[in-house]
């Protein structure tokens, strides 16, 4: 938790840009998260909050709201206080009144006076405000309140149909760029991916079951951390993006790809991606491939400064990595060419990389286009470029990721060799793509990808956490033969 | 995952019991957990499976369903093959065919076939057959199959005017009775819950933060198992019974209450509980209090045998353990008749235990007096045994917790002080209760529990787990000074 003053700082700069940017009025309402069952209830995941409840309200326990006038500019908090029955179970509690006061609040009401108070405001036509609602029971809760269905009250569309468009771009506009103390946080949550990453680094070795070193790396995450800031991908499938089954045994050959993140106790998240080699010494085809993403994630670093949009940081990384593939021989175009007919997706399927903050691809709650793109920035189609969840002007206090990966896909290959892709028809990939090469040598590579996390300054970029994770590929043998 | 004959013979257990017992005709309906949104959509807590859908149809995925038809006992999986772009992201699967081939289910169709079937079968008048809903998502959609609200579908109450009376009880009927292959896997679940007490045992060491062993702790739960089979308890509060805070520093002179389990990968439970001396030795207040409680713990577990209810082992234990408070000087009357009285959930505000399985309360999700109550029991009130979730009569196959306590928790002390409890008037306690010591010596004092997992056999009982946990408070004080 913050100082008090940075929670009241920020509701004032929210409501000055309801305000003053968008000359909104009625209620501003947050919803803070319930528990979420997981076999049934009082057996629930681990608590988190809303993240924008989080950032505004501060209050990090399930079962209260806030309201934020835009007329008054009253701000209130809902929660109820606990009797002896809750302190059997849950010990002493700070009163709501002392809780809300650590925030710069001062008005506090029972939960059930959250939805009197929307109910009567509703009564005298005053305009509700809310976000897109993630969670079911928050969905359902924010329905019964507007008389929206469900699905209308999660969609993420800023149609004017449901989420607030002035509450939902304003929250957006603030959280995007990282304030001092968030800055602090994150370098801390970077350094306990890096702890995390150093545990999945020494836990490689040859014969040992992936869950077992998944278990190593949570542990580290649970140890300095609220935990993982997303599900870890450990796989010597590294060509599956997202592989969540960890059953295999590390083997001779292969390579391991090591996807995750801590959470801080803070609640910001960190997100890195090493690849290894299991048995700690890269083949030749596994470094070249290894040396070309490798270079790409120092290039798009590189690139990194205000002004440069992230869509065009990850083009010319995508192109760079092509040049790569052609020098390999995998592939014979004009690199700048193939990126824009679309080709750079069959090896790299995913964008460049997303914002990051108190969600690890920050703010996807509230629409990935509402985030990434903008007035500039549309989203464009095709493989690869579609997935790009980033793609704005970078300013000071961006905090984004950089991960650039090259994957061998059997499934995708066949269905470009077969319909083309983009601007190239089947028959323009025969002359653009050595499919005979990739089938014959590349079917059972796997996938390589690497990630830093990084900040964006007033005249560049750094990288997140204190010491950077070893990335050329000689290090990483140097490091795994001494380990 | 068991043999597909497991799978296949439950089906026909339940459908012969809906058929035969309860003359029930139309559809039996299950549908499987969808994904629960952490921070967004996509970043997900980790998927686990609806435990009844576990039970009888097998599949561990996101996104099916089953139907049960009563009538015709045709049986059928509902899922979707997966297309290019989710072997992308998740890999190559099995097709839902194969899926359910492996589970002895013949016919499959689409996900949304699901959601067609039931409201053709509604359409016809057919009975349309469904559990108590826990998860939010479920809750909505069964809501709108069947016009109920989701209010009612989520409802425990078996009153026939939402969730199937005659399915509820089949169910739990099935479920209660632990088969071969679930005892196998809740021994080695046990085993697993043992290492990880273990590491807890070892990790606590003066100075050391309580974050940092839950985190040691939880390593081996994901190293060896899915995790968790509820959220850690690890607190110097022992009072506090459900404290899910861990930011203090182990402290010379404090108890340690660790009450954790794991969830093996096959979706098996444990759940232990012992208490340690931070310094590791006891002081002599610590060890009256202990021993009394591991007394209560093994006097409860030789009471364990088919035909004794568990309201009578729970009401013998309560009694010993007011039998020991009184030799210590801290109530005065006949220990039996304080507990009738209900003076024994003042030290012992839970129940002894409850059932274990495919989920840490065994089918708390089917509603917590169904699945540990029945027409012999009923539930009563008073602190206490108004918390206890089993009061059955034992039978073999039964999976139970044996886990007695004693809790100095200052505002219920208070409260009985002031208001009396169950049939004693606060005048009556102040002749049976020594307020004055309690309130001298014992505020700071914290609390003590100890638990077993116990499963009922033709004879008698026999603990879970291949060695039981160290428990007696001498061999405690000699593991913790080698450590």
């Amino acid at each position: 938790m913050f100082a008090k003053e940075v929670y009241v700082s920020r509701r004032k700069s929210l409501l000055n840009l309801m305000r003053n940017k968008y000359g909104s009025t009625g209620l501003a309402l947050f919803l803070g998260n319930a528990e979420a069952p997981q076999n049934y209830r009082g057996n629930d995941y681990r608590f988190r909050q809303d993240s924008s409840f989080l950032y505004f309200w501060g209050l990090d326990e399930p079962f209260v709201g806030a309201i934020l006038d835009l007329d008054s500019g009253e701000e209130r908090i809902f929660g109820n206080d606990v009797d002896v029955e809750d302190i059997v179970w849950m010990g002493p509690q700070k009163s709501m009144k002392e809780k809300a006061e650590s925030v710069g609040v001062v008005a506090t009401a029972a939960y059930n006076a959250f939805f009197e108070t929307v109910v009567a405001a509703k009564a005298q036509a005053r305009e509700l405000h809310f976000l897109p609602q993630t969670r079911y029971y928050n969905a359902l809760k924010i329905s019964a309140l507007t008389g929206l269905s469900p699905e209308a009250v999660a969609s993420r569309r800023l149609d004017g149909k449901a989420a607030s468009i002035s509450l939902t771009k304003s929250v957006i506009e603030l959280r995007l760029i990282k304030e001092e103390c968030e800055i602090k946080a994150l370098d801390h949550a970077c350094n306990l991916g890096i702890s995390m990453h150093t545990a999945a680094r020494r836990g490689c070795k040859l014969g040992v079951l992936e869950q077992e070193i998944v278990g190593q790396m949570e542990g580290v995450a649970i140890s300095k951390g609220w935990g993982t800031s997303f599900t870890t991908i450990l796989s010597q499938n590294g060509e599956t993006l997202h592989n969540h089954s960890h059953h295999q045994i590390i083997t001779d050959g292969r390579l391991l790809v090591v996807d995750a993140g801590v959470e801080s106790n803070e609640h910001y998240a960190s997100d890195f991606t090493r690849t290894y080699p299991c048995s700690g010494k890269f083949s030749t085809k596994q470094r070249e491939i290894y040396d070309i993403v490798q270079s790409c994630n120092d290039f798009a670093y590189e690139l990194c400064r205000p002004g440069i949009s992230y869509r065009d940081v990850h083009l010319q990384t995508v192109t760079k990595l092509m040049s790569g593939l052609k020098d390999l021989g995998l592939v014979y175009g004009d690199p700048a060419e193939m990126v824009a007919g679309g080709l750079g997706g069959l090896f790299m399927p995913h964008g460049l990389g997303h914002n990051m903050g108190m969600d690890v691809h920050d703010m996807e709650d509230l629409g990935e286009d509402n985030v990434g793109y903008d007035d500039d920035q549309k989203r464009e189609g095709g493989v690869g470029l579609a997935n790009l969840r980033m793609a704005r002007v970078l300013r000071p206090g961006h905090v984004i990721t950089d991960e650039p990966g090259i994957y061998f896909i059997p499934a995708l290959i066949a269905q470009f060799k077969q319909e083309g892709c983009g601007k190239f028809s089947a028959s323009d990939l025969k002359s653009l793509v050595n499919f005979d090469r990739l089938e014959k040598e590349y079917f059972d590579f796997g996938g390589i990808r690497l990630e830093d996390d990084i900040l964006i300054t007033a005249d560049g970029a750094r990288r997140l956490g204190d010491s950077r994770l070893p990335i050329l590929s000689s290090d990483i043998e140097k490091i795994m033969s001494a380990q």
